[in-house]
């Protein structure tokens, strides 16, 4: 029989109704013919209660005593959607990480998938179960200690299923109806992409546009499960929310399938540096060490044997740069005459697959920029994605106007 | 190194501060020069919230759901109190009750505990952790799932690691500072008993003395554990609480420890039953079968071939008793006249081991009562205890009363 995943976040289980409701979705499911793997976040807020209380009795805690702590709310929903399908007369039963067991690494807090058996769970859909539900977010270590997968680790639970059982689609019901062309918040023109590929997601997911975490989508492409995300709250569709699927699947292309904005971003510039063999290394290699997440890297022309050096990083990590650069400059491994700090930058991308093989994305982008009088920081590019650094107060105004002009509110 | 083991109820975890409190507690043994095993109850009112939901989302439970979901209050107390005692700088991590294992009985939400292996937490001892935080009242099945020991079952899981570990004593932290003569709310001449023996706590127990699950205490009389209950509200004091052990380590006795007083109680009479061999049986097999805990039971002399038999139970399950009557009764297994049930009944016992060696206990019980006016409907006795049924009214007159006559409240 085929299986299908179906994964459900922390607002759509926030209430004992809201549990009905979704295992409603998932009887639909079950009546089409499916064997249905639920995987389920914790009732919202239920985590953040308990993260609190951990950070409260130990700022510096013990991370197997956190997973262990703070996977307990997610048992919790996964127990009453099993209840609640059994109460609709589904044969249903719930399965804790370390019952599956889905195997981890030992990093507590951000473990990896090693493996999930799927014996347990088929033998028990051989005996005419219809449902397992699984806890999501949690797994299991070599060590026998609980592990989590870091804030929005359910979407990857829910994908590594679908990998393992050879699901015929991962369906991510979640608090929004899909996947836009850009934050709809900033644009009432932003529309409900129907397919994206997963290049596309990845980019868009790792730029701010928060529907899924970024490694539920890497994980996907790998595996090549059909990613679906939709909303909970909307009545039932079979072709609701967003497809996020191979690029073959994908007919035809526009050249910019959205734009993603970062607010929390920073650009940092080195001034003078000696332009040597090895000085990228010198400069990003504490950097990383200090647990700097380097995002832009701009080398400019090289004058005199001196050069500058700019790169972007999150904005809330610009002291942790600083330090770690005033340390190596100590040590003498870098020389450099200034560090100079723009806390204030926004990241704007224009994302989409067809780039490759369409023209021109850069420039259109740079003029439209300019003719709304936005001037261009920082430039990078990729296969699939072109972004600037602009001023963080003209972040609506550029989404809006490169909306505009790559002509996003058309399918 | 000799093993404590310390349990906490769930008004003695109810804030991150009183888990604190209690931490330092756990500390001032480990300072003694003990390994600790501290078991945990859910923080107070979690359980509850959790039994809440599943009893809203489905009336008639699956009971395996059921314990995957409320065991998971323990969990997080668990962790909580490994952490608060990490940051004491004390060496500390939790258990759950499938990490033990803790190996149960299937008997879903009232599971017996079959076996604790000690090599997983005596290993963690080995090198060099003072302090074991175990969930209580979980364990897990031979089908893999989790189980719970029923309400209260923190205190077994307490005497079943005291036990199984060897300890030198069993601590239970509460929120009443030892067991009483009898219930303070009825007379402030109530004192606290330094020592009780497991006998006379176990009448006391199911007598309505909640200090203690009764299974508890069972098990600590058959595996000789010395319990201890005290208040995790008072301050520290070697020597508070109660202590319950084997009749032998109590050197002399007062003929009677204390007055118990149950108000929930009802009385039942078939008249004129047909005096036949197999008659008790015919009548107590199918309450026995309806699900009435039949406690006092007693026959009346027969005349010309027919008695009147009485017995009595829980208030609340007098219709119940009634119908298995009335449908034995339709079968033609057993003939009686009528049944007359009175509901305004309590059970007042008195217990002692004492008694065993000192007689006239019952003489002067019943000459205390009836100096008070207060008629008794029906005794029972027992080789340490003694216990009428009085209507209900009398229940604070006569505990009072009785608790005069035998002077309880001089040591």
């Amino acid at each position: 029989m085929p299986v299908l995943v179906m994964k459900f976040g922390g607002t759509s289980v926030a209430t004992l109704d809201r549990i009905k409701r979704a295992a409603k979705r998932v009887s639909r499911e079950v009546a089409n013919g499916n064997d249905v793997i639920v995987v389920v976040s914790a009732m919202s807020g239920e985590t953040n209660k308990l993260v609190g209380y951990v950070n409260e009795t130990s700022p510096m805690f013990d991370a197997r005593e956190y997973d262990a702590i703070v996977s307990s709310g997610e048992n919790v929903t996964a127990g009453l959607m099993a209840l609640t399908l059994q109460e609709m007369d589904i044969p249903a039963r719930s399965w804790q990480g370390w019952q599956v067991p889905l195997k981890t690494s030992s990093a507590h807090g951000a473990a990896r998938i090693d493996d999930i058996p799927t014996t347990n769970i088929n033998d028990k859909f051989g005996e005419g179960m219809k449902v397992a539900v699984v806890a999501g977010f949690q797994g299991l270590s070599n060590e026998g200690r609980i592990t989590t997968l870091g804030r929005g680790g359910s979407d990857t639970t829910a994908v590594a299923f679908a990998a393992a059982f050879d699901a015929i689609r991962c369906d991510i019901y979640t608090d929004v109806d899909g996947v836009y062309t850009t934050d709809p918040r900033i644009t009432d023109k932003a529309r409900k992409l129907e397919k994206v590929s997963f290049e596309e997601m990845l980019e868009l997911a790792s730029l701010g546009a928060k529907v899924l975490q970024t490694r539920s989508v890497e994980l996907a492409m790998r595996f090549k499960v059909k990613l679906r995300v939709l909303s909970s709250f909307e009545e039932y569709d079979p072709n609701a929310g967003t497809l996020i699927c191979a690029e073959e699947d994908i007919v035809e292309n526009n050249a910019v399938s959205g734009v993603a904005a970062s607010r929390d971003e920073a650009k940092m510039t080195l001034v003078s540096v000696a332009d040597r063999p090895g000085i990228a290394a010198a400069i990003f290699g504490p950097l990383a060490e200090g647990g700097v997440n380097v995002d832009m890297i701009i080398q400019n022309i090289s004058e005199e044997g001196r050069t500058d050096m700019t790169f972007s990083c999150p904005v809330d990590q610009v002291a942790r740069a600083e330090a770690a650069l005033a340390a190596a400059k100590e040590r003498g491994d870098v020389n450099f005459e200034a560090l100079v700090s723009d806390k204030n930058v926004a990241k704007i991308s224009l994302v989409g697959i067809g780039m490759r093989s369409q023209s021109g994305v850069a420039a259109k982008m740079f003029k439209t920029l300019s003719d709304e009088g936005i001037n261009i920081k920082v430039i990078a590019t990729s296969e699939i994605k072109v972004s600037v650094l602009v001023d963080r107060k003209y972040t609506e105004l550029a989404v809006q106007a490169l909306h505009d002009a790559f002509e996003l509110e058309k399918a």
